[in-house]
């Protein structure tokens, strides 16, 4: 079987978060673009395909490139323009549609003076997650980045792009609506005044929670593919729409401390964890089964992470059911940065 | 020059580190087997055998096969031995000196019985870290594991090693020196029962503040190669010592809240944070320049990452020297970790 830590996506339950999100997205009458920096998966954006879906958003050149080679044609690159890497993407074909992000007049003027195709233009804008993008109200610089796409035979004026990141803070779906709501609230103006342009919007737990997508034109979550602990903490998902898991080796058992070590640490799940009754989680456990992670073991979970250790905490009940050699298995808290680390994916 | 974010060995510096530990030991007089974790590099591991090192630490059976290749003849891998890879060294050649970690009886048993070459066995000593390890004084099981050794014609007994992971914690050198003294005080016993064996330690702190290495005769330091704001801010290096730091690109400002967004995120410098005035850091900032990071910025920190985003935090004056296309460094919080996310190194 797995010998070391091992990336597994579940296929049925991967296929079902992509077929539920694509079908709200039609019924909504929503652009579905959904984002791939999640998976970085040639496997996974073939079901994409078999969806029906041609429209990716990445958050690199070197992921646009990536899933371009792949056979995709239509890529938002949903990061700020990094203006440094502007020669990368010139050499493109006009057969493949590229959407560059900016949130500044100097950058779309560079973009502007020194491309050599044509490219579509979207304004980041700052809904409340202070990350980045211009305020909805800056509307003199919005208006000169308008003009100077309107003035340009190569850059096209295409709509709004805003990232609610501020909902993956959220303990509960109430509090995921209230940030929505209050983030559509601050953007909508836009659509009022610019009718035309697309308002995009990006966060999986928004767009798994929210059903009336008033005032928005295209959705890009990306998480969802898989969902984790995060989103099961927020709600965005349930236990059994998790479509990902590291098994890991048990290398040592300490019944003193009621802890096991594992073979997986900081290299294969990320450092990233979320707070529970005051103590930081790094995953949760479930046992090995050749099929699946079938449910959750009470009172365990991945307490610490060095380089290639995981300490996990559990009881002594469960720690006497476990042996070294044995295969459990993490639920990582956050899948996306788990999938970069771990990029061989095994699929059950 | 670097178009998106790129580790930068600092090739002086480096060497500067390499030499000065390897001075240590050998006026201590103890066997020096750095911890090649931190770099997995095939370059900087020929710095270190230019200066004559030639027994290493790694912390996996895939960095042992890589390192094997790269011709190393005598390494130790540092973690409690997983069982399910032991055909994967089982076939190396008698001409490599293999040490294997253990903690349990069970799993000394094991390779015991399934060792198709020999292999020596140190066993792993709990501290005060609590991570991993036996405690120093359960005897049964330590004369256990060496009875299990000194019966079989394949496993033989060298030592006992120890992780003082604990100094990672340490805001201060003299809190190094307590833990370090009372991390001794409690191994000691063992070189006072078993003459013989070999004391091994490994914390990057305690090897660089320590001068006094009684009762240890072996140190596996590997932080230490390239040191970073932890231990920076833990004062077992001088901000000169740093070899490491990652070139990125700024690609968005924003004045109005005094903050930097560059192309540099957790996927290229990991989410290890330290907190500094009850913020978390992940990164301190530094000013481009072709010949290396001379010094740090005031006031200025990475405070957030996403995946491929940093926000700096400055203030106005700062912030008024950076444009949109500008290189910064980004001194890591960890640099094993982010060494680990970038393999690609450029040497200045």
């Amino acid at each position: 079987m797995y010998i070391k830590p091992t990336f597994i996506i579940d296929e049925k339950k991967c296929r079902n978060n992509i077929r539920k999100m694509a079908d709200k997205a039609k019924k909504s009458g929503l652009i579905f673009r959904p984002h791939f920096k999640t998976h970085q998966s040639e496997i996974v954006s073939h079901w994409f395909a078999q969806e029906g879906i041609d429209k990716i958003t990445v958050s690199s050149v070197d992921m646009a490139e990536f899933f371009i080679n792949l056979g995709w044609k239509n890529i938002t690159i949903a990061f700020p323009f990094n203006i440094l890497e502007l020669h990368r993407i010139n050499s493109l074909p006009e057969t493949i549609t590229i959407n560059l992000l900016v949130e500044s007049v100097e950058v779309t003027k560079y973009i502007a003076n020194k491309s050599k195709r044509n490219f579509n233009i979207f304004i980041k804008i700052n809904a409340g997650y202070n990350r980045t993008g211009l305020e909805p109200n800056n509307n003199s610089e919005i208006e000169s980045i308008i003009d100077t796409c309107n003035s340009s035979s190569k850059i096209c004026f295409k709509g709004f792009l805003s990232h609610f990141g501020n909902t993956y803070k959220a303990d509960n779906p109430e509090e995921v609506i209230n940030i929505y709501n209050e983030s559509v609230s601050k953007i909508k103006k836009l659509k009022q005044l610019y009718p035309k342009a697309l308002i995009s919007i990006g966060d999986t737990p928004s767009c798994s929670i929210i059903n009336d997508f008033n005032y928005i034109d295209e959705i890009r979550p990306g998480n969802f593919v898989f969902y984790d602990i995060m989103q099961l903490n927020i709600g965005s998902c349930k236990f059994e729409n998790i479509a990902v898991a590291v098994a890991c080796p048990v290398v040592s058992i300490h019944k003193s401390r009621n802890e096991i070590v594992i073979y997986g640490g900081a290299v294969h799940l990320s450092k990233e964890y979320i707070i529970i009754n005051d103590s930081p989680v790094y995953g949760y456990i479930s046992l090995f089964q050749n099929n699946g992670w079938k449910q959750l073991l009470p009172d365990t979970y991945l307490k610490s992470l060095s380089q290639e250790h995981g300490i996990i905490k559990t009881n002594s009940t469960i720690i006497s059911k476990f042996k070294v050699g044995d295969l459990i298995y993490v639920i990582p808290v956050h899948s996306c940065l788990t999938a970069n680390l771990l990029k061989e994916q095994v699929i059950i």
